[in-house]
């Protein structure tokens, strides 16, 4: 039983075959778990273990190979038949002299592909050099060519079906952050807090539920937001301190972060209240610049004008392409809103617009994740942008 | 702050130069956020980009290189110096012409290691096919060998420290499984029952908190317990249908997994009952079996023996290393209890032994997480071992 209709998986592998013609490539093997789920819905925690989706040109459906125990998971969450699903023997999982990539090279030459020019995806996660290599050893007739970020790309503008799981977990983003507001206090252990925030994460709303997040709450407190991925430790909180809440809800794979700072206490010092004024301007002001036919640098000059101004200077970029993702990432590599990407804006692509300012021993930061809409953007979650104070 | 003493670090250290003298390794970069924790102390969630830990025989102290924003994360959680916490520039961040390897590169041979020999984890999860061809291409006078798994074998045996993580890890186990048999009930939504069971680890005891596990509730119900790494989905659990529960608790990152499986009603199936009790007496029987100086494939042979008995087969291994872990396994990769693994068992390695049957539509699972002791085993949490069934 897929989330998508079978139809919305076939035009997305249309596109993807368009995009491997144009290249010049006859066949893409896909590895990015991300990207075995939009192409055919599977979805489980198995990518611990190489595990693949096959793309050819000469075949209407992919063909999914993994280890045999997963295999009735891709029956039950896939649209493939079940004679495009394989499993490989347990004798291939974690074993010093064989590697689960030597199985796929033999599916590969089976089905007709031996000879042909194959993509793979170089820089993903969950195919390593080692995995390459075997590959390549067992296809020895075949020719390699790079097809990296190249099914990431396709997903870059969304269906209306993925807007609409993006806005429901946009909807479990509003009560998470909700949530963590009202128990981050003085006194409570950091790990209380969290374990309420990833609580809210998982129920969700009455009408739908939530799915695991692809990074978990970073939640760094004091001295620690002065960086950005910290998790959390069992001390209590102090009083008179920040903490840096970047968060996110999840719906059927599909993300809507929010990152908030919190102070505790009665006294946030001036640079923090100046800081976080500015940045909450430039959100606010790089956000309402939104529109189709921008370059995705021209949004974050925008971001740079208003707060050059202020004396501010932030150099890692401000935001990125996000959606349907797995740990450890729910950014989708392509678009960045940076100088020198010149990605055009078009109606339906989804960013997280993060501004982070960490700097020697503190730090603020503010996002927002949203949609280009036709004329301008939509946010999926609807919260107060500004420093939280709770005294 | 350090989770152990500095000495602790640098005897790890020592642990795998001697390895690396053995294999004719000058330099060793590891990728492995696991092993890069274990030789410095770093954590955080920044193992979505590049990031290393540079051993080198002729440097006393490791060289962390990640990127910029995260070096006060190295510097906050690690033991290293400051001179050897190197950041890199936002601008070799998931972009097309550069790669963060490069940088690597160039870090390795500025500090005078560009000829050496080289190793690397070649089928680690964040080191890529194209971040190898990098590291290469940047140093081009070294000569690269493969130190896949060298510092995983490392870790194979555990220092009092980490058993006293791992028992507390136990202990927190306890009470996610205890909430687990609590909240799983029909009519109850799947997403709610596992928002109580992440709530659960994360809260951890009163005494200490709990880490992020290195995968999520792997919660199976009805016809899924046919396959072993589905999660979760919003709607309610049937009545007379059995939920496989693979969990685990978290303490400063060492894992204590436990398998359970619940049946909701009056009615659990006569062969699920059955196989319940031949699996239980293969557990308990293997376990009891377990002694220093036995091999891990004798191991296996002891649970093969007894379930044969009654007719059962298990393809898959029964278990593996564990411990110390980050997403997407909280496996080592290193031993595993199966036919052809030769590993002696000594004291305070530390395993999981997951006995799960994935039948044509419907299973059964039960783990216990061990260390061998002196003369035996001990479990790190105490749970009672059956098929649970809940009216």
């Amino acid at each position: 039983m897929t989330v998508f209709k079978k139809e919305e998986y076939l035009e997305r592998i249309d596109r993807t075959k368009m995009r491997m013609t144009e290249m010049g490539m006859d066949v893409l093997v896909v590895s990015d778990p991300a990207n075995m789920n939009y192409l055919t819905g599977y979805d489980g925690w198995s990518f611990y273990v190489p595990q693949v989706v096959i793309i050819s040109l000469d075949s209407e459906e992919p063909v999914w190979v993994g280890r045999e125990m997963d295999a009735a998971g891709a029956r039950l969450t896939s649209f493939l038949r079940k004679d495009n699903i394989i499993g490989y023997p347990e004798y291939y999982v974690q074993i010093a002299d064989r590697h689960p990539m030597e199985f796929v090279a033999d599916v590969l030459i089976q089905r007709g592909w031996g000879k042909k020019i194959i993509g793979t995806e170089t820089d993903t996660y969950y195919f390593s050099a080692r995995g390459y290599e075997a590959l390549k050893k067992g296809m020895y007739n075949a020719s390699f060519i790079d097809g990296n970020l190249l099914v990431n790309w396709i997903r870059l503008i969304k269906s209306p079906h993925e807007i609409n799981f993006m806005r429901e977990a946009g909807k479990i983003m509003e009560k998470v952050v909700q949530t963590a507001i009202d128990v981050v206090a003085p006194g409570v252990r950091e790990c209380d807090a969290v374990a309420e925030i990833m609580r809210a994460q998982i129920r969700g709303t009455e009408d739908f539920g939530g799915d695991y997040t692809a990074i978990v709450p970073l939640m760094p407190s004091g001295i620690k937001t002065s960086t950005a991925h910290l998790t959390w430790t069992d001390e209590p909180y102090d009083n008179e301190v920040a903490v840096n809440m970047e968060l996110s809800a999840c719906r059927n794979r599909y993300h809507s972060p929010m990152a908030r700072t919190l102070y505790l206490g009665s006294n946030p010092p001036q640079k923090l209240q100046d800081t976080a004024k500015v940045v909450v301007e430039g959100l606010n002001g790089t956000l309402d610049a939104i529109k189709p036919g921008m370059l995705c640098e021209e949004v974050e000059k925008v971001w740079r004008d208003i707060i050059s101004k202020a004396g501010l200077v932030k150099k890692s970029r401000i935001g990125y392409a996000m959606g349907l993702n797995y740990p450890p990432d729910w950014g989708e590599h392509t678009a960045s809103l940076r100088p020198g990407d010149k990605t055009i804006l078009q109606a339906n692509m989804t960013f997280h617009m993060i501004l982070g300012m960490w700097m020697d021993d503190w730090g603020f930061e503010v996002s927002e994740a949203f949609r280009v809409t036709e004329d301008g953007h939509e946010t999926f979650a609807n919260f107060p942008r500004k420093l939280f104070v709770k005294e």
